[in-house]
Order: C-alpha cells, then structure tokens, then sequence
C-alpha cells in the first residue's frame, strides 16, 4: 500500500499498535450469547483475554452478567468496575486471602478448590461467603483432582460440607485445554463428548446435584448441542486469533485484533521483510502447520481503516524481541514497501493483547486494559 | 520453606513478583566495564534488557557513557533520563521521523542503514546530524547487508557520502545472534572470530576506515581478546538468565532476577507442582536442553531475603496465561508446600523483565522500568 493511499487513521500509526475491530468483536460476543441461550446454559466469559473495563461493558450491553478471571488482581479490577459474580479460575492462592476476604464481602464471588488442605485453609480464614467449585482434570493434566480419582473428590467434597456457613458447593469446573490440539468439528465433538462423560461419571460418584461448568474457545464454538453442561466459559472468542481458525474454532474474518507493523526492511535475496513488531508486542507463541513451518502470526494488508483479507502465502516466521521476520510469497513480497505497514494476525490473541495494554479501534478510539 | 521462616520481604509477597539482587547486578555491570577496559574498547550497553533509568543509573556509576536501545521509543525515554550517546540498533523505521529529528537535535544519535532508500529517505527528512553505521549481515540472517554483499554496501556508503552534512559514517554494526546455538566457550570464540573475519573482509574491500561494533552477551561474556573492535554492545549480561547458563556465558550465581511465584497446587501422582506465574509474567521463551526437554524457567527456594541455589533436578515445563507447572524431582516435591514461594529463574530475562515493568530489590527498593 502506497503512503498516500493510506486513510488518515493507518497513516497516523508510527509504532506497533494494536487495532481492535469493535463491530467483529461484538458479533463475537452476540453470537456466543445466542449460543448459550439457545442452549439454556450460563456463559459466565473468561475475561483474562480482554482485561478491559471498556470490553467488559460490551459484553454486559449485549447480555453477559457473570465472569470469569484467571487471577485476584483482575477480579479486584473487574468488581471495581461493577461485575457481582465473577469465578477466579485458578487454584486459590493461600497468599492473597486478604484480597479474597475483601472480594467475598463485596461481590458473589467463586473459588476453585481441589486440594482438602485448601478447602480446611479457607475455611479457617474466611469471613465471608463463597461459592466454592471442584476443580477437575478431565484429561488436560495442568490443575485439578483426576476425573477418576473418586476419594480425593470425595473427600474434598466432605471437608466443604463441614463448613455450610462459608462454602456453597456450587459444582465442578474443568478446562478442556486438549480442545488445543483438535484440527477438526469432529475431533472437538469428541473432546467435548469426552469431558462431559468424565465430568458425568463423577457426579455420578459424588452422587449429588453438581452444576457442570466447561471453558475453553474450541469446544464452545464449535459444539452446537451443549445442553449437557450448565455453564460455559469461553474467553478468546471475543477477539479470536490465528490459533483458533487453526483450530476450526472461527473463519479468518471473525479475527478481531491484529497488530499493525511498520516495515522496515526488505530483503530480496530471500523473500524476507522485516518489521517493527517482536515477542515484547505480539508473544512468542506459535504453532507448527501441516507443513512443518513454525508460525508467530500470519499477515493481512493495510484496508480502509482496518485490515484486508489474511495473505495464506506469507507468514511470520521469527520474532525476537522487537523484530519480526515475515518470509513472503514473491506477489506480497513485491506488494510490501519499506515505510508501510503490515497487519499481523496474531498466534494467540490473549497473550498479544495483554501485552500491548491499549488498543485503537478502527474509528479511532483507545480502549485500555488492565494494568 | 515454612512460611514461619520466611523473611519479611518474601513473606510480604503475595503475587508473582520479579525480584532484582542489585548486587549481582552491579557487579555484572562492573566486570563487563573492566572487560571492555583491559580491550581499550568502547562498551555501548544495550539497555532493552532493563530498560529502567534506575538500572541506567547503576551502569552510569560504574563507568558505562554510550547506549544502545532497540527501539524510537526507548531512545526518547534515556535521553529523557540524561543519556546523551544513544545508539538505536535496529534498521530505521520511517513512520518515526518526527520523533528521530526531535532527538537528533537533542543527542548523539546513532542510526542503522542497509538500504540505499533509507539512506536516502533521511538524506531528504533530517533537519540535524546523525551517526549512521552500516548495519551488516555477519551470518544471522535478521537484518543488514550481507558480509560478502558489497556492491550493497558500496551503494549505501556512497549515498550515505553524498550527503555529509547530515551524516557521519562511524564503522559497521552486527548482532552475532548465532552466538545463542553456541553451547561451549569454544564455540564462542569460534562465532566471534568468523564475526570479525567477515568484518574485515568486508571492511578492506570498502577500503574506507570503519569502527567495528559487536552485540550479544555470549560472546562480549566469554571473549577474553575483544580488541578487534572498537565497540561491544551486550545488554542481557546485567542480569543474566538460565539461556545465558546454558550458553557457557555465565554461572547460576550470576543471575540476578528472579520470578517469586506462590505455590498453589501440588499433584503428588506425577510430582508436579502449579504455581501463579505464567506466559504473561516469563514470557513464553524456551529451550530444549540434552535431554530433550522443553524448558520454561528453572527453579530455587527462597533463602533469606533472596533465593538459594538452583534445583537442578527440577524444572518449568509448561507455562499458560496464568499457570506455570514445575516438574520436580522427589525431594524438592516435597521440600515445597502449597502457600509458599518458588523462586523462577527465567529463560530469557529480557523478555521476564519487559513484561513484569517493575521489580523488587533484596532490600525492598521498587525499580520501575519504561511504560
């Protein structure tokens, strides 16, 4: 694209800046609304990907009441900014009680437990009312008691039921982080299929009502019959990324963000151009495609004020701190000019987002995050 | 470690928080300025690992008067903080020409060509002097001309000569970025030496007088003859980081950052441990070691008011947004208990430190770093 072409609003980009397309991401947001109410379930959405008051309040205009956050600092933000019933989705931290005294006495707020000396701790400690979650492992082995593992559930479950005024057993949570490594609607049918099975056997175990509460993007996009669960808790749909049309999770035009990147370097010789734009802006999370190649965000030119179609031929194929190196096909190799700007597509939406901390819509306003 | 033995400083962390032993750090800064001393080299430290003022402050005192930075942006932030020698190292983004003018009427500032269009680019826009310096290709494959390309490198020093009142050609740049698959001093000394041939090489066919500038930590670590060039710019080896290890650049106890992380789970059945610490506080930056093992950061116990020795038989295996999981060998599995800290030795500090933006001294001083 050629600098006098550019509109006023991609021309005023110096630096790496992160655009945000509003309208997609409220199309994101609604269709994932519609989904739940169809399906009669809760969508309590994971709002570690946006950590933004801003996008929170377009999540609430469009119908979403409850959330879900991956730490104590940012349900403190989120219950500052006027949410009442958020889920800290991540083992309680023994560290933080004061903080979580604080939030119980304020807001609706859900813990996760998996571990009986957690449960005596926080039993001890608290002096306010929580909802309390079993956390379960349905197979993606980062956190939480083994599906199959009946006693250290049973027990658990116990050590809660000893302290009615604290703890209100609300259900078990999973993350079906394994939804990852599907390539297909089938295979994340079957992952999905797999957690509620697991999920149901246990509560068959424990033999008492449970609410069953899933997360994870892939499973929640993809799955259309998802009444088998009471709550869903996706996060990077609201802007999803290249990871997830991977995944089969979305198409390239559902992507929301993309972060625009001042060329700097051309390189005939090996079809190479080098960008302002590194792991300090986009991560370094990445993927290896059918092809082997190691992928740190794919690549869309500069259209009107946001971005055009996703380039298939050319990717991003290293990032050091503050460089990034797209190896190019020879027609966007030629297209591409030293002084312009390029669109990339990130890998992993959250981890890009968290980084920039500020993000400029396409109409040209900024919307903060978290910091 | 019991909580009751803990230090006050570490018992008052309750989040992840990098700690920053200054006294490792200075003594870092102190042995790199001799270094480059005894070599009658100029040592231009690269300040995008810290990119604090405060730490800038540390390198002033010990002697440190030139700086490189990686970014238009980091550039305005240490001039603002007094330096007056700022090299930005990394190929010139057009877009910022308002900002670079700014500085160049402010400071000494160095720039990086490779393109005649650059050259020209500015030739037409800068309105005060700069050093530029031909950045070069010694054999990493990121950015510059090629070593043994020199019709490039004639055309550029010739558009460069035909405009000198904006231009000073000071010498020739490279990062030897190769020097980070080196596993042995040897092998360092092998990277330099072919670093500096190509140089020469080049250099004698220019014919012209140009001072040789060299980047990286490895090589700047190990070398003990530098005096083939005039200028080394490493930045990693203020704090070091387990890559640095690795490399042979430095020892353990040279590291002088490291992530506190509460412990929040334990999984006895397979020896791992969860901490709060993840891909938005380390960063995602890995390395396989011989085994074959991915590695996300190694691991200490806290020991007075900083961390012990490293756990060698124990490691972070995976990092998500949130989450860190450290596979343990069986005595430190069970040396470490839930509501405790494990200390983080990171991969890639640079990369910990940019996302982290502050840090905690072992006498509970704050440094802050760019926003």
């Amino acid at each position: 694209m050629d600098a006098a072409t550019e509109s006023r609003l991609i021309s005023s980009i110096t630096r790496p800046t992160l655009l945000l397309d509003e309208a997609r991401t409220r199309h994101n947001i609604a269709r994932m609304v519609q989904k739940a109410r169809r399906n009669n379930i809760r969508l309590r959405a994971h709002f570690k990907t946006h950590q933004s008051a801003q996008v929170g309040g377009w999540c609430h205009e469009l119908g979403i009441e409850a959330i879900t956050v991956s730490s104590v600092k940012m349900a403190e933000y989120f219950a500052t900014h006027g949410w009442s019933d958020i889920t800290i989705a991540f083992p309680v931290n023994w560290r933080e009680i004061d903080v979580l005294n604080r939030l119980a006495s304020e807001i609706d707020l859900g813990l996760l437990v998996e571990a009986v000396e957690t449960v005596n701790f926080l039993a001890e400690t608290l002096k306010h009312p929580v909802n309390v979650w079993l956390d379960v492992d349905a197979g993606y082995r980062r956190t939480g008691i083994e599906w199959d593992d009946v006693d250290t559930a049973k027990a658990v479950v116990e050590a809660i039921q000893r302290s009615p005024e604290v703890f209100t057993l609300k259900g078990m949570l999973t993350h079906a982080g394994n939804s990852y490594e599907a390539r297909s609607p089938e295979e994340l049918q079957a992952v999905y299929d797999l957690t509620v099975t697991r999920f149901t056997s246990l509560r068959d175990a424990l033999g008492i009502p449970l609410e069953l509460s899933i997360g994870d993007t892939p499973c929640s996009s993809v799955v259309e019959d998802l009444s088998a669960v009471d709550e869903i808790r996706p996060g990077n749909f609201v802007y999803y990324d290249v990871m997830q049309v991977i995944i089969g999770s979305c198409g390239w035009n559902d992507i929301a963000v993309a972060l625009a990147c001042p060329v700097v370097a051309k390189y005939p010789q090996r079809n190479e151009i080098v960008i302002h734009g590194g792991g300090v802006h986009l991560s370094k999370d990445t993927f290896v495609d059918r092809q082997g190649r190691k992928i740190f965000g794919m690549i869309a030119l500069p259209e009107g004020d946001g971005w055009g179609e996703v380039l298939e031929g050319s990717y991003v194929k290293s990032l050091s701190q503050e460089h990034g190196v797209i190896a190019a096909d020879q027609e966007t190799f030629d297209r591409i000019q030293v002084g312009s700007l390029v669109m990339v597509l990130p890998v992993h939406s959250c981890m890009t987002a968290d980084l920039m901390k500020t993000m400029t819509t396409l109409t040209n306003d900024t919307v903060r995050m978290m910091v």
